[in-house]
């Protein structure tokens, strides 16, 4: 079994070493992730610029083949799809901190699987709670995820479905599949003036959303590992019906 | 009312000027809108560095408000909502070519319909085809937006639902609700060598995807406005319960 692990903290990142090295148990792995950290780039594919793709032996993952691109997380899976060869899985992580519930529209780290997933691969992000006051625990949990990988190496998963995994800031006291909660990061803007008094803005957030039982959010709260099964097909399906019917009433009074 | 209008072709694109103008029928429009072309973005924010917000009076828009931003289309949603007040709707658009299928996943303009909804106002996504001869008619699909963009000033948006719109080259002959296709773009990676003969690489992609009945794809491809109610919620809930049924065998034959 062949597995291609990115991430979008960068290559340098200690949960992308822990992961790939876990990882050897299950089968061939190789590594393409970005040159530095590409947080909240989301699902952005660089197509107005050339990208390199370099062979980088000095982050730490011994005898696994390990590239950088100067890239986002899409461009890793992309590149290394077509250079190195289709993967039978693509495993992006572990994330310095979760990805949930709305998070995941800005994610790098959810990206990089929702490319494998969009080019038929069966594909995985998986991102860690940094709640607790412990260093970073990725070893145990790239120790955790290993049965669940598994799993997706032998059954393989739907097309068009991904799987979505947080770890929490503990050991886990089990899985649970969950649905995705409202947690987002709400917005807020910081006004700063230049040396010049022109005004600039920082976009900041602090993270919210409802901890609703069976969401990701509790999941990893509660000391579990979420997985979301998250899907590409993002039609509203339940609201369809209600503007079928209002589509009659808008054509009704079109000027058209 | 009050509409915010913005896109991801930058404030000097034709499709916003036409949209924004066409809107003042229905209420008082603000433009805020990328100072370049921002493309394949996806729903990035841009945390990492501040942002500028400068009135533009050179665009175009005569008594509008327009603003432009040096960041991307959610950046311009989220600057628009705090520095100018909360609109009754976000609309993003009019872009230049269309946004079906899994193109949703990179598209900046749905980005910017997408931040909007996650603020919990009622967001739009319009998207023109090109691939007539004819140059590009943003004039007359603004003026068929309007019917269908007043009824959903009056009726509003369930939560977390936006919605994304594509209109034919030709002007319309009607108005359909669709599911998404599987349109998206077939990546390849083209190679080249630089003047010191190391290798760089183009990621390029050429337009592919099912015309299946009922699909955005099918809608747009056979001269109608497709409309497509998009979900925030990604958890795929088909597959919920088979993973469910998975977790126990994997639970069972965990190491830990």
């Amino acid at each position: 079994m062949r597995i291609l692990v990115a991430n979008d903290d960068g290559i340098f990142s200690p949960g992308i070493r822990a992961l790939a090295l876990a990882l050897r148990e299950l089968g061939d792995v190789v590594v393409v992730a970005p040159d530095v950290e590409q947080s909240g780039v989301g699902h952005s594919i660089t197509i107005r610029r050339p990208l390199r793709f370099k062979h980088t032996a000095s982050a730490g993952f011994g005898a696994i083949p390990a590239y950088r691109v100067d890239g986002t997380p899409a461009d890793c899976v992309v590149l290394g799809v077509h250079l190195l060869g289709r993967p039978d899985l693509v495993v992006s992580g572990i994330n310095f901190g979760v990805n949930l519930g709305l998070d995941l529209t800005h994610s790098g780290t959810v990206a990089a699987a929702l490319e494998g997933a969009s080019l038929g691969i069966s594909s995985m992000a998986l991102s860690l709670d940094l709640s607790g006051e412990e260093p970073p625990r990725f070893e145990s949990a790239a120790q955790e995820s290993l049965p669940i990988i598994r799993w997706v190496l032998e059954h393989g998963l739907p097309p068009k479905i991904l799987l979505n995994l947080n770890f929490p800031s503990e050991p886990s006291k089990g899985l649970r599949i969950t649905r995705l909660s409202t947690h987002h990061y709400e917005d807020s803007v910081v006004e700063r003036q230049d040396p010049n008094g022109h005004p600039y803005y920082w976009v900041t957030g602090k993270p919210t959303g409802e901890e609703e039982v069976g969401t990701d959010l509790w999941a990893v709260r509660h000391g579990f590992i979420s997985i979301t099964p998250v899907s590409l097909d993002y039609t509203a399906y339940s609201f369809k019906a209600e503007l079928e019917r209002a589509l009659q009433e808008v054509e009704g009074g079109s000027p058209r």
